[in-house]
Order: structure tokens, then C-alpha cells, then sequence
């Protein structure tokens, strides 16, 4: 069976099973599962004309705090990163792992010599002059949040440039690296709205940056990167000012259950403290593949994470989703426990 | 007053000219006044997960009478347009020209150093070799369809890549140079689906060409370019099988009134001859301006063509659009033909 790598793959994940994609728990993509309140009628949208987007840069801005000018649109996070990657056109860059994997395919395919730092190890050596610094917080697959203030203080005397991937700081109450934008010159923020605002079918993606770097990136661009659709989407979604609140307490809540179930099962040997909307899981006597063979007759998908770097086949990733969804996880390892050994 | 460059520009023409976007009468912008049937609740779209673009793929390639793996989406033409300089990384390149100004921007980022071939005038010699050649066919801004047999001879003893884009094709009844792809294997082909199907709001442009290039081209790629919403639309837009020939009817019939129109105004020198929905008109006794301003009171909106290469103050670009937008044009006209000497 081929292992799902990513939270795209739940249709090839049904057909597998037979079923409908509706039935799969998908606890593979970390996808908030509260949806923002979305009061428009997509059907009746003016999609004819070229989509002006003044106001969607309005409502981003306000919302993090920012001008306009700090920002600029990319089709996914993903897009952001391969053309910040090809912009700053650097020689070395440094990973902080795991991490997205992404990154290492943009600096493969941009050319840079990549070192890899395990953060769970000694996060303040071993880091090269002049390089890119990549560093996702909170972090994934784990969830962690760092306080940066430290990190930025080497960083800065080794004159690097940080990007600072915040794809899921909104399911936090932390604080965003937007606040050293202005002692920091070269640094970059990447928001992924997708994330937290439940629609990975919406193509956004955020950087921030000071004004001359911002500047200097738009002049490279093509033109009109954004849907209308999606436009319209995230500046509705922006508006549910019930959502963030109504999110981080849910998420909260089920967060709290999850690791309460997490903890208790005898085939793993630890949890991982998480902030965001998903767990990191060390398995012992199973391998993450076989837990996932196992629950499959559960229809319920997890992330398998052999494939990070600094973790092995004893690791698998599971989202924080709906209540229902960690009752069948539950019913799902009362039976593994049967069975483990 | 600023000049209104590209079809973005309605909303701040409405807001100098203090009413509606909707009172505007756009001929300024190529988009289809036809639009195609879409029985799709948007509303109630899935984007939650992920998206998945085999339906989408397969469904273009049928459309296109090709195999999935001779094409690759992206958010929108220009963004093709600007992948496409960056993958082949040449050093020169040939616009034949005038043409859409994406070109000249795209090749002056990547360092093509560019030769611009008058269209007008002999398209058959300073052709360097190993170049990138861009020839937009039906031709912007005159509409004019070219037989390329000759040419793709004399590009290919010149050893050149051709990118032939066909943005506006679909708005006549001749061949696609996708019939060429099986004997050049440096050919490209650029669909922008934004025009024909009344949809620049939807962020989806093709490059079509062989296997073997089209997969050199995606694996440096991000993921997930292409919003959920801008694939459902185009699925079924593609789905209605009376919207091509309605459209092409219906386009003909005004193409014919327009010409007409412009044939008879004094102020007019040259109505150039167009398959596609738009004319390119040369002034006499007015500037590009002088018409702009003079169409303000009936809230008309044309396109300057100055800024084109080879043209001059002397050029607009007229679209074809639904009946009402003539008659308007025909009362403009009669007025201004009283003021204009």
C-alpha cells in the first residue's frame, strides 16, 4: 500500500477503501476543522472582469497589524516559498528539522547547500554565515512554539536572512515575529491561511517583510495570482469575528482530549507538547505504517512521518479534529491494544 | 487623467467617473460577453481539503484533444508566461511584435536579451539563433490569424523553442498549433482559458507541449497552484457544449456590426481586419487620448494602444461585446463626429 505522505490524498485514500470521502477520518491534514461563517453567494459573483485586490490587501494588513506595503499575495504557501527561495537566490540555507518538506525541495531545486539543524537538539550551533534561515514555529510535525529572541540574536550576528513560517500560529495565543520586523531587516514571514481558516481548496499565501523587501520581490511577479473566488472567501472569512475566538477554544478543548487519549495507549512511547492542531506520536513495538494498516478497517488516515528528517518509522502525526473523530480514534485503539503484541 | 493600460482598471474608472462598475460599458477588456452555463452550487463546495486536479487535467486534455501528460496549470496566463522564460533559461528571445506586454517583462527579469520582430513588416528574417520565439496567435491587440507553416519552418533550421500562445484561438474556427507539437519538440503552446470563457477572475493558464518537456517543468513546480473553485468552474464551463458555437456565433455577428461602425467614422484612418473579439483602430485627426476622454461622458472605456510596440498614439483597441455596447458606441460616435476637427 503506497503511504500518504500528505492531507491531499483522502480521495485516493476512499477509493483504496470503497467508500466516500465524507466517511474517511481524515486525521492526516491539519485542516481546522471549525470553518469560518462565510455570508456570500459565490453563485452571483463577478468573476468577468480581472480581480483588483485593494481590498483584499486591506483586510490582510488590518489583520496582522501591518500596511499594505509589508505584504505580498502568492497562490499557496507553497508558490510563497519557491519564489522567496529564487528571490533571494542565496547560496546556503539552513533547515531547522523537521520541518515542511517543502523546504527542501525549494532549496534543492534554487540551488542551495542545505544544512539540516535538528531542533530538538542544539538549536544554536553549527549555523552558517550569510545563509537562508528557515524556521516553522510552531513548529510541524510537533506543534512546538519557540521563543525566538535568542535565536535571533545569533542570527542576526551571522547576518542570515529568516524566513519565520507561521502557518500555524493562529491556533496559538503566541505572539508573531512580525513584532522584529523593524530591528530585523532580512526577515521574512510566511502566513499559510489555509490552515487555520479550513480551505486548502483556497490558493493564499502570505509574506511579510519591510516595505523595500516587499517592493523588490512584486517587481518580479506576474500579474493577477489570486482567484476572485478565494479573494472574496478569506476577506469573508476575516470578517467572522466569532471565529478565532470560537476556534482556539475548541481546538483547546479537543487538543486536551487527544493528548489525554494519546497518552494512554501502551503502543506509544510519547507525545510531543503541542500549541498547534496536531500531535507528533512515538510509537513503540509498532511501526508507524502498521498503525496505519490498522487503522485503516476504521477508515481513519494518519500522517506517517518517516520521511522527516531527525524522525524514523516509529513517528506518525494526528490531527486535533471533531469530537466524533477522537471517539472512533479511541474505539480504534481498544481493539490495537488487543492486538499490539 | 492616467491611462487606462489593461482590462484591470474598471473600478477606478468608475470611481473617477463617480458611478457603477456595471454602468461602465469595458471595451477596453478581451473577455468573452458570452458567458459560459454553470449549474454549480458554489456555495456548497468542499475546500476544506486539499485539492486534487486529476478530473481537471483530464478534462482539458479532452477538451484540447491531447494526453493529461502534455499539459501543466497555472494561476492564470501570465504566471505561464513568466514559469516558462525562468524553466527554459535562454539568452535570447523574439517577440514578434506588437503583442501582450507580459513578454517584454517577463524576458527583461529573466536577462533574454530580446529582438523585437515587426509583425507588420517582414516576419521572415533577424531571427537569431537558439532563441526563444514568442508569437501570439490570433495576434494582440489586432486579431489578426496567421498560417505559421513557414515560419516554424525557418524556426526550426534557426534551432529556436516557439511559444505560440492562443489566448484568444477558441474565438475563431482555425488550428491550433498543437498540431505542430508531434514533429517540434521545442514547442509550447500558452492557452489562457480567462478570455473565451468570461472568466479573468479564475486564475487558470495551460502550456501544452510534449511529454518529456512538460515533466522537465513540473518537477520544479510548488504543489496545489490552482483554487478548488477556479477548477469546478472551468469543469463546467467546459461541460456546456453550446457555449463554444453559441459564442462564436454570437461574436461574429457584433464582430461584423462593430467593423462596420468603425468603417464609416471619419476620425477613423484603419480598422484593421480581426478573427478575434476586439479591433486594433488607427486614428487620424485624434490621439488615443483625445478618444479616451471624449468616450468619458458615455462611461465607454477603450484601449490605448500606444505603449505597444511598432504603434503609436494613433492606435485603440476596440472590443466586441453585446449589442447594447454598439449602440452606445454609434451615439458616442455621432457626437464626436460633429467636434471633431
Amino acid at each position: 500500500m503506497k503511504t500518504y505522505e500528505h492531507g491531499g490524498n483522502i480521495n485516493s485514500f476512499a477509493k483504496k477503501l470503497n467508500c466516500k470521502t465524507e466517511d474517511i477520518i481524515d486525521l492526516s491534514s491539519n485542516i481546522n476543522f471549525i470553518k469560518p461563517k462565510i455570508d456570500i453567494n459565490f453563485n452571483t459573483l463577478e468573476i468577468s472582469s480581472y480581480p483588483e485586490y485593494n481590498k483584499l490587501f486591506k483586510t490582510l494588513a488590518r489583520n496582522y497589524k501591518i500596511k499594505n506595503t509589508n505584504l505580498e499575495l502568492f497562490n499557496g504557501g507553497s508558490s510563497a516559498i519557491f519564489t522567496l527561495f529564487r528571490h533571494l537566490s542565496l547560496k546556503k540555507c539552513i533547515i531547522y528539522s523537521p520541518a515542511y518538506l517543502e523546504y527542501k525541495k525549494a532549496a534543492n531545486i534554487y540551488n542551495y547547500k542545505t544544512t539540516l539543524i535538528n531542533r530538538f537538539e542544539n538549536r544554536y550551533k553549527d549555523i552558517p554565515r550569510n545563509s537562508l534561515v528557515i524556521f516553522v514555529n510552531p513548529s510541524t510535525p510537533d506543534g512546538k512554539y519557540y521563543d525566538l529572541k535568542k535565536l535571533f540574536k545569533i542570527w542576526k550576528e551571522k547576518n542570515t536572512t529568516v524566513l519565520i513560517d507561521e502557518s500555524f500560529l493562529d491556533f496559538t495565543k503566541k505572539s508573531s515575529a512580525i513584532k522584529y520586523l523593524k530591528k530585523y531587516k532580512k526577515l521574512y514571514i510566511l502566513k499559510s491561511l489555509t490552515k487555520f481558516y479550513s480551505s486548502a481548496g483556497i490558493r493564499l499565501g502570505i509574506i511579510i517583510s519591510n516595505n523595500k523587501n516587499i517592493n523588490l520581490i512584486q517587481k518580479n511577479e506576474p500579474m493577477w495570482k489570486i482567484s476572485q473566488f478565494d479573494s472574496k472567501y478569506i476577506q469573508e472569512a476575516l470578517k467572522d469575528k466569532k471565529f478565532k475566538k470560537k476556534s482556539l477554544s475548541k481546538n483547546d478543548k479537543n487538543r486536551k482530549k487527544l493528548f489525554k487519549l494519546l497518552k494512554k495507549q501502551s503502543f506509544i512511547r510519547k507525545v510531543y507538547r503541542s500549541k498547534a492542531n496536531y500531535f507528533l506520536v512515538k510509537l513503540k513495538s509498532l511501526t508507524a505504517k502498521e498503525l496505519q494498516d490498522r487503522l485503516l478497517k476504521y477508515k481513519v488516515l494518519i500522517r506517517d512521518c518517516s520521511n522527516f528528517d531527525f524522525l524514523n518509522n516509529s513517528y506518525v502525526r494526528i490531527a486535533v479534529k471533531n469530537k466524533k473523530s477522537i471517539t472512533k480514534l479511541k474505539l480504534a485503539f481498544k481493539e490495537i491494544e488487543k492486538n499490539v503484541y
